[in-house]
């Protein structure tokens, strides 16, 4: 840390990026101490002690009189390797790692869940009270191979509740929804296959599939859902083996499958052997369903995957897979594999939330609230000439054009030094074709600050551009 | 489920098994329903039912006139796939799948936790309670990107006390233990790598390492650590990238690695750009603490993973990576990806429990519990002519020798009918050279039942040798 900012860490920093990007392997030979120098203008006593400093880590190693060089192992596969190599300021992982960062001071505008004071507090302190005097079992105990069966029970009626036929035994529970997705990622590609993505789609897809080390099409998303047209012909082109969406709300665009989308593109992927992964985590803020795929599919060839992140707590972790038994049963192996066994605590305690009168009243009121706050956010964004793409039904995000011109990354480093975190565009979009949007999280919009530091944003971008 | 010991069944069975393997890829014509029927001895009518339920299951579609093609998606990536196909009864996953099934009236002797009643339940219960009464934001944010600040304080003070200087920023808290170990592997390996294991090792590294399609080698264990000589064989013949072990207590032998062994395998892996992945998840077992690799390393090339499903809870899902800070920081990005932010309440959980004075009046009691019932359990097998390989100075496992020309695999297989799961050695064995030893789990033997069923089946088996 303290090197930062300094020659020696500059060196060093050079030298590391070059270890990374495997430009210099292990048992290479670093440039001479005198080339260095005069490479980067520093005196050979700097460039000497950031060497001596590498040696001591590791990183390099000296050979007495005939200079240094790599240390194995070979570098490790940075995420950043993995896909196309973009500016951290603006990679999928930027809003995430930059929301997570933040202390209380920090406003998050870009991020994707409530505010805390928004989750269900009231009712995490019951189950916790409740907990404490329960089973010493749920205390200490590993969960079954798939997961507290009290809570598959609960999952498999309120799917079905939404048209979706789930057995509890087509349920295994995981720890989030992220996870979720990535065991379904495990379990169904290979390295080099194709996946198909919302463009624009949640940004962390694209971090998740980068890990993956597979191809990436986006397909254009429109209010109704993915543009059925260019889905089909991306099918043709690029044989992918999984599309991977959002149901019910889209994440960023806040759109919805309109039913006859849905059914298209059902149609599409069972004549091209293509299997889907349905993100479900933001069931629960919608006033009235939109279509699932599983539940026109009947789990055939539909993944629905859900969370309660965004509704219950972010703090207690624990997600769902729902999918066809055979594959569940393989799930389950790669889960052991890969996590060993579950937790008690939180599905027990996910399940005392969920079945609480309570938790539906409280849903009640965070969908009104987001109502209000979608209409007041709506409201101040145009004031300021930032256009919302549609209005929302429901949900949290809001994603928006900017004025003319304006990049969005360049307002979203602005605003980051003013303590907002906002969510630019490209960070969604495979095809990096939203550089002038900005998805907003309405509920995060409260505060006046948000807006004045946006402003201030757009003011000296303006004034940059006629200056 | 209903199907199963049917004949209907079986042609499913059949299908569906070379549907998985590939050998039936997506588009494959089955056989027709006359050579399905006479390859398999069964009526015609049998076959078309079989072929027709696999249809409305959208494994296969018919063609009007023309037959049953293998439908899309071609068979996912089923894990047993990936590395050498092991008959299920005996793979690496048979004693997690077993133990973590099973009810309560279930004995698990080969299991690898101790019972829920010796775990810390009361300090389990004091922090629930503080919970819930605590700060909302523990209850329902996301944790910073590293996790938790405080229970990583904690953790690196208590890696200082054994010899390891870690920062508190080399340190990323985890889901668990296992996740570690995985987010590891995922940025230390390639599939096609080569990875090091002891033989006998941990079986989930088995299952864990064919998730990520490398190729294992054993290096033979001995009572003070892996063989030396035959580790640097492997290392010139093999050139391993990663070398996955135990620190502490060995899994499944209850050795301990010795101060030479340790300083002559890190010397090894210097010379050769060797990572070494140190699991210390059985620290807090140890009546004294044995070298630790991570500490003779200082980190460099050690990488260390614990967690505290073994001593403070198995259902509070909490694990760590220390490494180097340049690791940490692409392990919290492959981490994000993967899994997102992780909670706030494991890990305060974990920390309250830790700082309590009870927690270690606690493990004194479960050392000295483990000591008598390791006594007890040596006993009472050497009676039964099963002879331990060594008997360990702590920890919870007995690695024993079954009498001359007993299998493991049968014996496991008569205890479980019995009730009592075992763990046969060849699952820990990358050479398959364990075929008679057993792993028992001291803590799990305290039922004589368990001994009952392992009389019954060795006398059993003895009976079908000698008739």
């Amino acid at each position: 840390m303290q090197r930062n900012g300094t020659r020696i860490g500059a060196v060093m920093d050079e030298v590391r990026a070059r270890i990374a990007s495997r430009s210099y392997g292990p048992g290479t030979r670093l440039p001479s101490v005198r080339a260095q120098a005069q490479a980067m203008r520093f005196s050979v006593s700097t460039v000497l002690e950031a060497y001596e400093r590498l040696a001591a880590e590791g990183v390099v190693t000296s050979r007495r009189g005939a200079g240094f060089y790599v240390a194995g192992p070979a570098a490790p596969l940075a995420l950043a390797q993995i896909g196309p190599q973009l500016d951290r300021q603006v990679d999928p992982l930027w809003v995430s790692r930059q929301s997570l960062e933040t202390d209380g001071s920090v406003l998050k505008p870009g991020c994707g869940w409530l505010p805390a004071q928004w989750l269900y507090e009231a009712g995490i302190r019951r189950a916790l009270r409740t907990l404490a005097r329960g089973d010493a079992l749920e205390l200490a105990e590993y969960a079954t191979p798939l997961g507290h069966p009290a809570l598959r029970r609960l999952l498999a009626l309120r799917m079905r509740a939404n048209g979706m036929a789930a057995d509890p035994e087509q349920l295994m529970l995981t720890e989030s929804g992220t996870q979720a997705v990535d065991l379904v990622c495990r379990f169904l590609l290979e390295p080099g296959d194709t996946v198909l993505v919302d463009d624009p789609c949640y940004f962390n897809f694209h971090a998740l599939l980068k890990a993956h080390r597979v191809r990436v099409v986006g397909v254009p998303y429109t209010p109704s859902g993915p543009d059925v047209e260019l889905f089909r012909a991306a099918l043709q082109q690029h044989s992918p083996r999984v599309y991977i969406t959002n149901s019910g709300i889209h994440n960023p665009t806040g759109a919805v499958l309109s039913a006859t989308t849905a059914h298209r593109l059902l149609k599409l992927a069972e004549g091209s052997g293509l299997v889907i992964v349905e993100d479900d985590i933001f069931a629960d803020f919608e006033h009235s369903p939109a279509p699932r795929l599983a539940a026109l599919d009947g789990l055939s060839r539909v993944i629905h995957v859900g969370s309660f992140s965004k509704t219950v707590s972010a703090s207690l972790r624990c997600g769902y897979i729902a999918a066809r038994a055979d594959w569940i049963e393989s799930l389950v192996d790669l889960k052991i594999a890969t996590a060993f066994g579950g937790g008690r605590l939180a599905a027990e305690m996910a399940r005392m939330v969920l079945t609480e009168s309570g938790y539906r009243k409280h849903m009640e009121t965070v969908r009104l609230r987001l109502a209000d706050a979608m209409a007041a956010t709506v409201a101040r964004l145009e004031a300021m000439g930032i256009q919302p793409w549609i209005v929302p039904q429901a949900g949290m995000f809001l994603w928006c054009r900017l004025p003319q011109g304006m990049k969005a990354e360049a307002v979203a480093q602005l605003c980051l030094k003013d303590g907002v975190v906002l969510a630019p565009g490209n960070v969604f979009s495979q095809s990096q074709s939203a550089g002038d949007f900005l998805r907003f999280n309405v509920a995060q919009c409260a505060d006046g600050r948000v807006f004045d530091a946006l402003a201030r944003a757009l003011a000296a971008l303006a004034a940059g551009r006629s200056g």
